[in-house]
């Protein structure tokens, strides 16, 4: 498939006239063929128009032909082949098998969703019958989910494929019957056009109005806004810094209407290790928590940012088998010429606070991106006195706090803001220590994980990938698994409507098929 | 029960010294005995760290206590007798027999959450078996709701019983496992106290923490601003004028960690006169909908303000029928002499809007906070061209607007604001007509109603009390109905933990006997 360069509004190929933009192989520093021309908000209100033409015809189509649609996307992108991968692959830094895999996941999300909008769960189709005998009497009441209306979704720089044009956000706003206008993240422009097309194609192929989908390219944050404050968005879907995220919430606040956003932005995912576990294992558990530091280089909203431990031999144990283990682990190349100076200036940070010790280091860095691993330690007065010690660092960065006790423990829990994760290595005997830890990590986080690590975010039912703020501006969301299509949707009550009016989800002869909750039991079709 | 006059803070009773608070009486413009003592953002710092504290034992409590307790209040509630129901009538002006149907819906909802934390479907238990074999292996996932944190409720005006100290929000809180910070409504200080007391009586009869509930009062906006303010409160709860939501909303947008505001707001219902259903029973619907109109002297949030249809002999004969019907119509006494004026205020801009005509009013009023009915028409090309006839006014007044064809009908539905509720008057000849208004009504509204009236809120399993802004601040949720419970609640995924550390909603055995969607399908016990 060609890259024009160009923007997608709805069916059309659209060349922005408002300054071009290129991606960078950040391995080399050397800029990538083609220019991208970049839209002004003319292109903004144009495709947000589209979405909004679209709107009322897509969210009404079968959940059978939006299910067919999300598999023609799926196909679409594998029919990409290695074209894809070489793309992202240059764009990204990231090496081919690790984008074969997350195209993998991208596909099985797409796949997911198609499933989820067959079984119909989340329409929460419910109905309360009639009661015209009782004083006063009964309408009859039903409620379904709709749609929420078109959404902007901004992708991720880490995952150019599973959180991006195609990613958890789009899949999940399309599969609820949202419109969406996904705004290229500017690392990787030519695999957004790539997977933008697929899109396109597939709006095509499955007859839907051509506003269904958009794809913007913007050169400052100007387009991005205008898109947030369009009065036909509904919602917006966003990867990245908190920064970044911040500013959307502040745009949709301002708005005459305000929308939600999702913003998953910044989490440190505690790692507790747990006295038993650690005495058994500290070795163990050591080197294991350097590999998933630094896989990826570190580049994940999950990575094991901060590790409590008491401080003490097993402690000392772990700590050195996570600095033998660094030792070896080559220094990568980070996504982004950007995001390889804020890793930097983060450890430079991290090394001049009073009280914080670096303890292991990676191996050197020579490729011009590239990240050497970074390992510090410090002791709980130190890190529940100084705020900065939670910012997260993106990349293959931690600190160790020591803690002299339980409560101390404890208090480093207490003491941290909101998390997408957190884990506990723990062993039979460390039961009912983790029992005093648990309420307090349920608070702060959105997924609880034990004797394992928090990178590697499975998309199934039961996952969450959310957590309080600041990891996500919404913590009644997850933006990866299922219920990822929640946010999508919001109900609206029938009351006495004729059969031939209501719509399928609800009437008498359930012909979607639907679980449903009638007068307050689930009902099977 | 003795009035105090105190505020009550977990199981204290406090008397605040930030000035005094007295009801009035609507009905004769006279305060009512005793004051009430008003507190400082000190009392709000305690009942807040009270609640922090209370949170995590009241959230693992089990459902049953959880039931038991609302159930508790309710028995509470009407042990109270007539006192509440006296009380409550000379501080709203609303008349006993009202305010018994009220208190008929209050305890019926607290008693409908009870079975719905029985039922536990709210909490989304969601299992994903573990593949050790697949490659890469999965983990053991599940996924449960939790409550989401203390929240801060702000009770109304025109429900001192149903949407205030144990009403909609409170119940739907409670039940969830939040802690409940209400701040008094000022127009109805005592039924607050007396309703308030059997909460906390109810809270020390089930032997629950002192912080799950707190009364604070006020004498202006500081104490509610620091309430949402206060980092221990994680939602907020708030039915009222759009100005005081919109405040709620700045105050809690501007938090550290911002936090979800539930503000139902502003709603001019809108009803669509279908040409059928109109040529067949103008005069009835008319008449119907005078009372509809003035029912409660028009104060609830979802009175018919804005009537919808097409110009001709037969919409005139609707105009008539509810204009003499509105003739007979006593002027009813006003829930405060603030809505009172505001009422006046609004009915007399209306009035000086060129191109909008009177053409009906109640009957005259005498007595200090009567308004007297209103009724005004206008053409859909005046409607369309004014922003502020689609401003509510509080209070029995509606406005006509007439239609020169069908297209200028859907114009005038697609002009409409976010609406708590859309009627449609129709006749089995009007279904073609319904089909092309539906779409945009459900874009708009959180109910849609057909044949009947949207004033009287069934609290049931399908209700949706909500809306697109400006009628709540978050369309995705509803006041009224079983998934209100749904507001204060935010998923958690536990991955791996052994059974011994899973809460009861996830283990294996299923203790609580949940319906669980285990690998995609669902499960009942």
């Amino acid at each position: 498939m060609n890259i024009t360069g160009e923007m997608l509004i709805g069916q059309t190929a659209v060349r922005g006239a408002e300054g071009s933009v290129r991606a960078v192989n950040p391995a080399t520093n050397e800029t990538i063929a083609p220019d991208f021309g970049a839209g002004s908000t003319a292109a903004v209100e144009q495709a947000c128009k589209l979405a909004q033409q679209a709107f009322d015809t897509y969210r009404e189509t079968t959940p059978e032909q939006r299910a067919q649609f999300l598999e023609e996307i799926a196909t679409g992108i594998l029919n990409l082949g290695p074209q894809l991968i070489e793309r992202a692959s240059q764009e990204s830094g990231l090496p081919a098998a690790r984008l074969e895999g997350e195209r993998g996941r991208t596909v099985g999300q797409l796949r997911l969703f198609a499933k989820v909008i067959r079984d119909g769960h989340y329409l929460s189709a419910t109905l309360d019958s009639a009661l015209p005998e009782r004083t006063p009497p009964r309408s009859d009441l039903r409620l379904r989910k709709i749609a929420i209306g078109p959404v902007a979704v901004f992708g991720a720089s880490n995952f150019p494929l599973a959180f991006s044009v195609a990613g958890g956000d789009t899949a999940a706003a399309l599969a609820a019957g949202c419109p969406v206008v996904v705004k290229t993240h500017n690392a990787h422009p030519g695999t957004s056009e790539l997977v933008g097309r697929v899109i396109q194609q597939a709006v095509a192929a499955c007859q839907l109005p051509a506003g269904v989908f958009s794809l913007i390219i913007g050169s400052g944050n100007e387009v991005g806004q205008a898109l947030v404050s369009h009065p036909a968005i509904k919602a917006v879907g966003f990867t990245g810094s908190r920064q970044g995220g911040l500013a959307l919430m502040r745009a949709a606040a301002q708005r005459r209407e305000p929308i939600p956003v999702y913003a998953e932005m910044s989490s440190i995912n505690p790692m507790f290790l747990l006295p038993n576990a650690l005495a058994a294992r500290a070795t163990q558990i050591g080197s294991a928590f350097a590999d998933s530091l630094t896989m990826g280089v570190g580049q994940f909203c999950t990575n094991p940012g901060l590790v409590i431990g008491l401080a003490g031999e097993h402690l000392a144990q772990f700590q050195e088998a996570a600095s033998n283990a660094l030792k070896a682990k080559a220094a990568g190349t980070m996504l982004t010429p950007g995001i390889h100076s804020a890793y930097l200036a983060g450890v430079e940070h991290m090394q001049a606070v009073s009280g914080v010790d670096a303890v292991g280091r990676g191996m050197a860095a020579s490729a011009p991106c590239a990240a050497q691993a970074a390992l510090f330690a410090t002791d709980a007065a130190t890190f529940l006195a100084s705020e900065q010690l939670e910012d997260e660092i993106f990349g293959p960065s931690s600190l160790i706090v020591a803690c002299k006790n339980e409560d101390e423990m404890r208090a480093v829990a207490e003491h941290l803001a909101g998390q997408l994760t957190a884990t506990l290595q723990l062993d039979a005997a460390d039961h009912a220590l983790a029992k005093t830890l648990l309420p307090t990590l349920e608070r702060k986080a959105g997924r609880i994980l034990v004797n394992g690590f928090p990178t590697g975010v499975e998309v199934s039912y039961a996952m969450v990938h959310g957590g309080p703020f600041p990891a996500t501006s919404d913590s009644r969301s997850t933006s990866v698994g299922a219920s990822a299509i929640d946010r999508f949707v919001r109900p609206v009550c029938y009351q006495d409507l004729p059969d031939a009016l209501l719509p399928a989800a609800l009437q008498d002869g359930n012909p979607l098929g639907l679980t449903r909750l009638v007068d307050g039991a689930l009902h099977t079709a």
